[in-house]
């Protein structure tokens, strides 16, 4: 390509509703271009950056055994309703009507319609296993789209379904899955991680997260350094913190602490450590008749250290809270504890609650909590002799940087990541609702096995640039670059020797296969190197008057700024080693 | 690709509502499964011819020096709002609101997203002329979608766009665009033909169509066998089939036609020639004022011959009708001619008419007209002697097989066509719209002038096969194959023989670059053969024991049924010459 005859558009500066660094050098490199909030243009530059990422996942999916396929963005409301997801997806799910007033969604995934396929297709277990994917447009209708290609309303998505005689057939093709996208993201040339998932309803431990690492992740993703223990902050499970519950020794004290309602005041005010406090979260549940009317709530006080955070995910696996809860309101809360928020603790209820102790907590003694009195703790309480023990010990907090990995292998980090796979099993969730059945060898319908498998295509290049950039610009892994090389022609428009010897190389890379553009723009060499540095394409090949009387060209490399000279002669095949190796 | 991995899923029927030949076919062999009314899902069968139609678009564009982009599928509704098409497109134009209520299209092209582009990142004559392009799901909501992927709601199309800086630029990359559609189904491997469209209100002879021929086509067009000229019926000019009015010969009669109200009947009837009868249509044109409101009404009549039909297109363009024309009603009929229709006529009226005369209509003489009198047509009408000279004359009419060529140069013929291409100059149409310029070389700003070009991605599938299939399947040209060779080994579960040879020559063409599948599914012959048969795979080669003692495999090609035996040693490069010439 010859960026005279390319559409080259850069600016200095981001449109400044870009939040993010991969938002803002995208917008200025002019790979994308926004049409409406969440809603992107991909322009030519970003384009051949995105076909590339599409290429490698065609690729490692066929030669797995995955079979590409197309289905519609415009889906109909009937196949969502069998499965009740036409009701239970929020306003994220787009809905149309037609001309004819029929409803419609635009595609979020495609569960319904692959399922729908399945049962009318695969007849028989002599059909399966069998795996279809597409990379197809989708539409989310996030509340607040932000970040350009990280999270946008309407994004290309590699979804894949796979199909399965039983579980353990079904778990083959999760393991094919997770090794093709390990390859892929290998290929593509990131940095990441896969890290166990939550699998909610579905239960077992089939639900992985590809996570490439990026300080700007919204994900925070946990690792054992020392053993190859990976999980998402929701999964990682958090160990108790002592090994046991050690005797009282100090005495029940209400100590007044007016102001201080946080247990990091509190401690700061008693000269305490923090981890002597203990955090009082007031959650409610309630249980609906067959209108949804409630008809009965009930609150529980969940108790974790003071420098420790509540998960939630884990929180809703609690017997009780696994149909949902909520956090308590003002009025429950001063019905049950005579105080209003701030002060709250385990001690001296008005009325009984459900109390909910994390695994540390309940090890812990000695330990400060609120009075239920404003402007009061407790110190020195203790389980069993201040308070009853509690209803449920059980994880519900966050990991945190330190603690012991769960395998017993080493001390838990914590990295930022940014999600761009994830491969799922399903079980018989949709098979079931949608009573997609085969033929098994004994004559008998069973439900497909399923599995589910993400890629984020468009997000990647997000994902990529907040992992490699510098204050200069993008610095594209050359597998996805728009353009592996770029060769500047200085003086274009004096010199002859440059043209030719420019035209000469770019021919014969272009002959070896290499992704080439020739900046024959005759701009003046700071506005081209600008550029590209910019636009980020991995090498780059200068040609000017001055070193060619030599016989030197140079050669200066995007991501450490190596530059080498080279001799005309050697000039192509230096950059085929770079780039095949 | 082996069988036994692949999606293979046939049908020996075409489900009940498949109404033509591609559509059932396409069901048939498993290419295409419905997902709802004029939606589809593009099965794995099927997405492989897609995407070598998409290889090949991209390549001969690439080529031409157009740039790929995507542009979203969901376009905000106030660009469209500028060019004012957000009213003016009618229900076909699905719209949304998203969760803020705020409006959207399901684009059906982006005329208004590109010159969105155009205005915002071309600003200077040096950058011009750009070409974009895209291959992007479209949307449109069709009252009765029908046939398939011939019209569909939801579908592929290639759309692009130029951005000149002239006149005569924007003529060049018209005449780019035109012979790169024809390099695009000459290797696509299609009989067509590109025809002259209507232009409108643009103005010029920059809009051709490319047409496959198929009998079953929608469209007609027309084309001199010996000449170049070809045009589509809505524009091919029809000349004066008279070349001058004779003298009358015969007086005016008013004769008794009882029940006979078709030109047809009464020529029947009076046994002369339908060449002597003139059929009245009566059109009625309204004048508004700012709020839409009629202030007045014009009522037309318009004469053809009896044997021939009116032309919409053409009655567009006459003074006074541009603005639009509808049907008169039975009121300003009987107020205009005293009479219900069935038996008007130029002769008698009770209030004055605007008479538009086909040109042919222009030169009779002595010929037939209704009476405005129930019951009574008008014999020996003359123009001049018995009514007026008529306001207009003008070619109002369809062309039939057999009028000259308005080149002269011999006769027309008319055949049915399947548009699936078609490129369009737009001049400024859109540029002054939405005010998109860009500085010139006199540093003065000036409005794009714009060309759109575009190809059904999907409907180039239907029709292919609307052209080329038998009793038995599909015959795709080897291009746009799902497989360009099926290689069936007969007995497969039983002979190691056959399993041996059949796997050495599918690695031997698959190293070769060709794209063969092996039917290794133990199925009998005729099952095998059925099948390839439908999907219509161009070349097959059956390996059975029987010939392989021998030393024999069979070939046979899809198209003419011819059967050749080859040793298995010639048989690689006898597929290969077949293939690649």
């Amino acid at each position: 390509m010859r960026a005279s005859q390319f559409h080259l558009f850069t600016l200095k500066e981001a449109p400044s509703d870009a939040e993010v660094v991969s938002q803002k050098l995208m917008l200025r490199a002019g790979m994308i271009r926004k049409v409406a909030a969440g809603i992107y243009n991909y322009m030519p530059m970003g384009l051949r950056s995105i076909r590339k990422v599409e290429a490698i996942i065609r690729d490692e999916l066929d030669r797995a055994g995955a079979m590409e396929l197309t289905m519609p963005l415009v889906q109909p409301a009937e196949l969502w309703q069998e499965t009740g997801r036409w009701d239970k997806m929020g306003p994220e799910m787009l809905r149309i009507k037609d001309r004819h007033d029929r409803d419609f969604a635009l595609q979020p995934t495609s569960e319904e319609v692959v399922t729908d396929i399945a049962r009318q297709e695969l007849k028989s277990y002599r059909q399966l296993p069998k795996n279809f994917y597409q990379i197809q447009t989708k539409f989310r209708d996030e509340r607040r789209p932000r970040f350009g290609v990280m999270r946008g309303r309407e994004f290309l998505m590699k979804d894949g379904y796979s199909f399965d005689r039983d579980v353990d057939a079904a778990g083959r093709s999760y393991d094919a899955m997770y090794a093709a996208y390990g390859r892929i993201f290998d290929r593509i040339g990131l940095e990441y991680r896969a890290v166990a998932a939550d699998t909610g309803a579905i239960g077992g431990d089939r639900s992985h997260e590809f996570q490439v690492i990026a300080e700007t992740g919204e994900d925070a993703i946990v690792y054992c350094p020392d053993s190859d223990y990976a999980a998402n902050i929701e999964l990682a499970e958090a160990l108790a913190l002592l090994p046991g519950r050690s005797a009282a020794t100090t005495a029940l004290v209400k100590t007044p602490t007016p102001g201080k309602s946080t247990c990091g005041e509190v401690a700061e005010l008693l000269s305490v450590p923090l981890q002597t406090t203990v955090k009082s979260l007031v959650l409610a549940s309630d249980e609906t008749d067959e209108d949804g009317k409630i008809i009965k709530s009930t609150v529980w006080l969940l108790l974790v250290r003071g420098d420790h955070e509540l998960n939630e995910v884990k929180t809703g696996k609690i017997d009780g809270l696994k149909a949902g809860f909520r956090f308590a309101t003002e009025a429950e809360i001063i019905e049950h504890f005579g105080c209003k928020p701030g002060y709250l603790g385990p001690i001296g209820l008005k009325k009984p609650v459900r109390i909910i102790a994390d695994r540390t907590v309940a090890n812990m003694a000695d330990f400060i909590c609120g009075a239920n009195d404003e402007g009061f703790h407790y110190t020195g309480a203790n389980w069993g002799r201040d308070l009853p023990e509690p209803d449920v010990v059980a994880d519900i907090r966050n990991v945190v940087e330190g603690d012991p990995s769960p395998d017993g292998r080493g001390v838990l980090a914590i990295q930022r990541g940014i999600e761009v796979g994830h491969v799922f099993y399903l079980g018989t969730k949709y098979s079931q609702a949608m009573n997609a059945t085969f033929l098994d060898v004994d004559g008998k319908p069973k439900h497909f096995e399923m599995g589910c498998y993400g890629i984020g295509v468009t997000r990647i290049l997000g994902a990529a640039i907040e992992q490699n950039h510098d204050e200069r610009g993008i610095i594209w892994p050359a597998a996805i670059a728009p353009f592996e090389v770029v060769i500047c022609g200085v003086g274009w428009g004096k010199s002859e020797a440059v043209r030719d010897e420019a035209n000469r190389l770019y021919d014969t890379l272009v002959k070896a296969g290499i992704d080439v553009i020739l900046d024959d723009r005759d701009e003046r060499p700071g506005v081209m190197f600008a550029d590209w540095e910019l636009i980020g394409v991995p090498h780059r090949i200068t040609i000017g008057d001055r070193g060619l009387k030599e016989g030197i060209i140079e050669y200066q490399a995007r991501r450490d700024g190596e530059q080498i000279k080279l001799s005309t002669v050697d000039a192509a095949s230096f950059v085929a080693s770079r780039l095949r190796g």
